[in-house]
């Protein structure tokens, strides 16, 4: 993001004719709360916004702190993140017809602030600036030497650290605890998670460690191991802050914003449509030393709906995949009636986002084949709390609705283009694929620790509505996949479903894959299950590579059972 | 609560004559719900009392387990407990002219769930039920064995505890947590807090403990001290579910309640007026083997006005103080304009409890010596977030106002009377009185670790307003007062304020001690700085016991310094 496009877009924003409805954050900012907090003046310019139904607020650029201190304050339910009573910079509730001029602005937050919030928005225009922070959410350190059940580690500076009733705790210079509940190494040369690496989880959300003479940290588990040299990643415990949360809104564009970090996800949007992210560049922050840019997905969808678009973006190192596209499945815990069920959440990661609303088409779902063998129409929805919702529908139910059997929205699913995007270095998957609109992936680069590709959705662990219907992968590259641990990927393209019943479903639908390149040391290529209609297109190229050693028996390009109509063509 | 009692009210309630007005709890509930989760019954009971505005519900006697499962939501700030997105039982939010019938009903509670929430209510009474839980929110352990820095603790069943990474967790048979942050130590036979015990702050939450093969437990801190036999008490960490949360509420009357446990105070009441507590009945459950009954204060009152009635009521065994009557302190964090200043809580059990509404009158108060120097009234409050609050004056602030200064309410304070009232084994302190309006204490029975009566308020570390103004206390029988801990009091009847510029200051004015009977091993009766008229008539007795050694030197029965007229009489 550098000056000539910032400095011409700030001089055509202050050069507008309607000057009546551009907001100048500047108006609002003195240089101390710049160099403070600016949040107070963010909250007043934003305040001026909605009285006037202003159609820009332009950001001073240069370097603007801020803090939660003085910040907006909700209670949100985020799915797939952590609800909270979260601190918001920028709350953007309610706002239509906003474009928000960034002018290449660098905002350096502190503490547990999330950026910027979106709930019912309307055709609302983010651009141009940049997201960090002066204290990660996750810590990051260097493996200095090893032993049996235990590794030394040095931290830098930023990353204090004490120990408390034998255990380790991160603390920033104000005080201020980043919880962590998990580690995962990665490669300090590569930049990506060590070869083979897996997460080691936390129980109890520390781990017990001593301070050495010599400044270092010993951390103790039986089962730890890791490369002297490499990076141990301390993963933050929970998504509180993710950069920007959309809830409810129509016709939203992120572009040209630099994401180096955020305590959750890059983007989590729920029932919301027309999402457009361009050059939205999700990276660890230049000049800083960092493993890591943000501490979970970079991108997530849930129960969206229009278009959802991401164009030439870059998604690396973040700490989870780089999109997770699906809809939620609400378990019944029992019929209450002969039109009604109590559902409940399973996934605590879901809890509060409600849905389900009157007038919606929900299909029923046996949990064991996750297909649908019902459709009913809401006739209205009662929330009992965030865990539990009673749906009453207009019709009665069918026979044997069982409690854990699932219900989802059966309407409105995105169409999805990704296109031009560059993804590696993260945790875990690349795309996980789950609408049920048309999707097109192309021209994407992917070097993915894990499946660059996922065709995920279950209804008993995660409760993810998935199902593909029509998908098209054309003309992309990727390169030396499934890297990483051993469960995040069979193939670079796969399904990942957790059915349990997988002789009765073909969950996942009509999938083309056509002219892409593929570099990779693993000649696992395609590995799907439960899934009818699968062509892999005669112009798709494998190019094997050494990068990597290959460590399994397995050599089988392509794999597929319990599918139908699988094509594989001959390729030249 | 005996049946004879309890079967005559419900015998009248069911002979109420305006029978539509009248719902029957057992009309909503079935026998497996009674014995599993009566809340879902409870929300439509109250939804049916709602709706035809009820003047009774009535409860069905017997046993009702309540669980959070299914139970109302709600983010509530509840002032000197913990803010959180709470589950509770039986929301009474907006109800009038309602009378819960509890017909001896034992309300058996699992989990993290608050018994009664009455937001904006009038003329509400809540009479003739016992409440519990299955699982205290604390935990309790015998010393079997000591030594230097470690203690063997043997748990009863109910008490499951595990060692992650190397500290103890106490989890109940679903798996739920209990977090601890503190031990006391409790006199097993004389079933109060160990003779001049202290309290242990936990930080981390946790202690290193390991479980040694004869199943007991050793804890680990090297100052670490108790007597074998006495019992261990783990302290709640957080104070999530009071058993009864007032606010905003005129006209509440809670009679023949025995409260036996909950997860914070018993009775919490804030910006309410009007409040009587008879027969309220806080002890350790019968036949439990229980040493504590609830987990902090046994009541607190906040903000309130009215009337504050406690008549013939027991407060036993709590985890603190039997009552604290006061206001909120906010701290100035800057002068924002002539008329204007940002506020903050400083005492992070307060954040969130907002008490200032246009057109109330503030005191300003200087927090070195407490004492008022100037008054406004408020043009316009906006809260910021839980934290601060910005405040419009229909004048200009006076000269001189600083950061760190307070305001309070300085308008509506409670007529407090606390009669027949009988407290012991509790920790710290017997009574807290703050309230600016005329005070009675009489006919109470005091056996308090610290101080019996205490007037506390200060503007520097609890940021509770207090300052009392017309305190009667006659024919109380105080007997062996602190023989806890040493900070909990230094005489049965004291100033506790944390004043810094005391010379200045007469926070405290017209105290009267008149009839009372102090049977005691502690020579110390009163002891006073801060205080402008205080009479300790001639006809209060003093009857030297040796039940408790006497440790220090101090011998004189008065003290005060820094006090205006104080005037102890010569007794025969």
């Amino acid at each position: 993001m550098f000056c000539c496009t910032a400095l011409a877009v700030c001089l055509a924003a202050c050069a507008a004719p309607d000057t009546q409805r551009v907001v100048y954050l500047a108006d609002y900012l003195t240089p101390e709360a710049a160099e403070s907090d600016a949040v107070p003046a963010v909250r007043a310019a934003l305040a001026r916004c909605a009285e006037i139904g202003a159609t820009k607020l332009v950001l001073p650029g240069g370097r603007l702190r801020l803090r939660p201190d003085r910040a907006a304050e909700k209670y949100l339910f985020i799915s797939n993140n952590d609800e909270s009573l979260k601190r918001i910079a920028f709350d953007l509730a309610g706002l239509h017809d906003l474009t928000i001029e960034g002018c290449g602005t660098e905002l350096l937050f502190t503490g547990f602030v999330s950026p910027f919030n979106l709930e019912g928005c309307t055709n609302v225009t983010i651009r141009d600036l940049e997201i960090d922070y002066t204290r990660t959410f996750h810590s990051e350190g260097v493996v200095k030497a090893t032993g049996p059940g235990w590794l030394e580690i040095e931290f830098p500076e930023e990353y204090r650290c004490d120990i408390v009733n034998g255990c380790l705790r991160f603390r920033d210079e104000e005080g201020t605890v980043y919880p962590f509940s998990n580690l995962l190494e990665f490669d300090a040369e590569r930049r990506e998670p060590a070869f083979l690496a897996n997460d080691f989880w936390l129980s109890g959300g520390t781990i017990p460690a001593e301070k050495l003479p010599n400044g270092r940290v010993r951390i103790r588990r039986d089962d730890l191991t890791a490369t002297v040299g490499n990076v141990m990643v301390f993963g933050a415990a929970a998504r509180y802050n993710p950069a920007f949360t959309l809830a409810d809104c129509r016709g939203v564009a992120i572009r040209d914003v630099d994401l180096y970090h955020c305590g959750g996800m890059g983007v989590i949007a729920q029932r919301s449509d027309d999402i457009e992210l361009s050059r939205l560049v999700v990276v660890p922050a230049p000049g800083k030393n960092r493993m890591i840019s943000i501490t979970a997905d970079a991108t997530h969808f849930v129960n969206c709906g229009g278009y959802i678009r991401m164009i030439d973006c870059v998604f690396e190192n973040q700490k989870d995949d780089a999109t997770n596209i699906h809809g939620l499945y609400m378990a019944v815990d029992r019929v209450t009636g002969p039109d009604r069920v109590l559902l409940r959440w399973r996934n605590s990661g879901q809890y509060g986002v409600d849905f389900i609303r009157a007038g919606m088409r929900l299909e029923l779902v046996d949990n064991d084949n996750v297909e649908t063998y019902a459709h009913r129409t809401v006739k209205s929805a009662e929330r009992i709390n965030k865990v539990y919702t009673e749906v009453t529908f207009t019709e009665p139910l069918p026979e044997g609705v069982e409690r854990g059997h699932v219900v989802a929205a059966d309407e409105r699913y995105p169409e999805v283009l990704i296109k031009g995007c560059r993804m590696r270095g993260n945790r875990a998957r690349g795309l996980l694929l789950g609408s049920r609109g048309p999707i097109v992936v192309e021209e994407c680069y992917f070097h993915i620790a894990g499946a660059a590709i996922l065709f995920e959705g279950d209804a008993n662990f995660w409760y993810e509505q998935a199902g593909v219907r029509d998908v098209v992968i054309r003309n992309n590259l990727f390169e030396n996949g499934n890297y990483g641990c051993r469960g995040w990927g069979a193939a670079c393209i796969a399904t990942g479903s957790r059915i349990p019943d997988r002789a009765t479903s073909r969950y996942h639908r009509n999938i083309r894959v056509e002219g892409n390149t593929f570099r990779v040391f693993d000649p696992r290529i395609v590995h799907l299950y439960c899934t009818s209609g699968f062509r892999f297109a005669a112009d798709n190229t494998i190019e094997p590579t050494t990068d990597y050693p290959y460590l399994l028996d397995e050599q089988r390009p392509f794999v597929a059972y319990d599918c139908d109509d699988i094509e594989i063509e001959k390729r030249n």
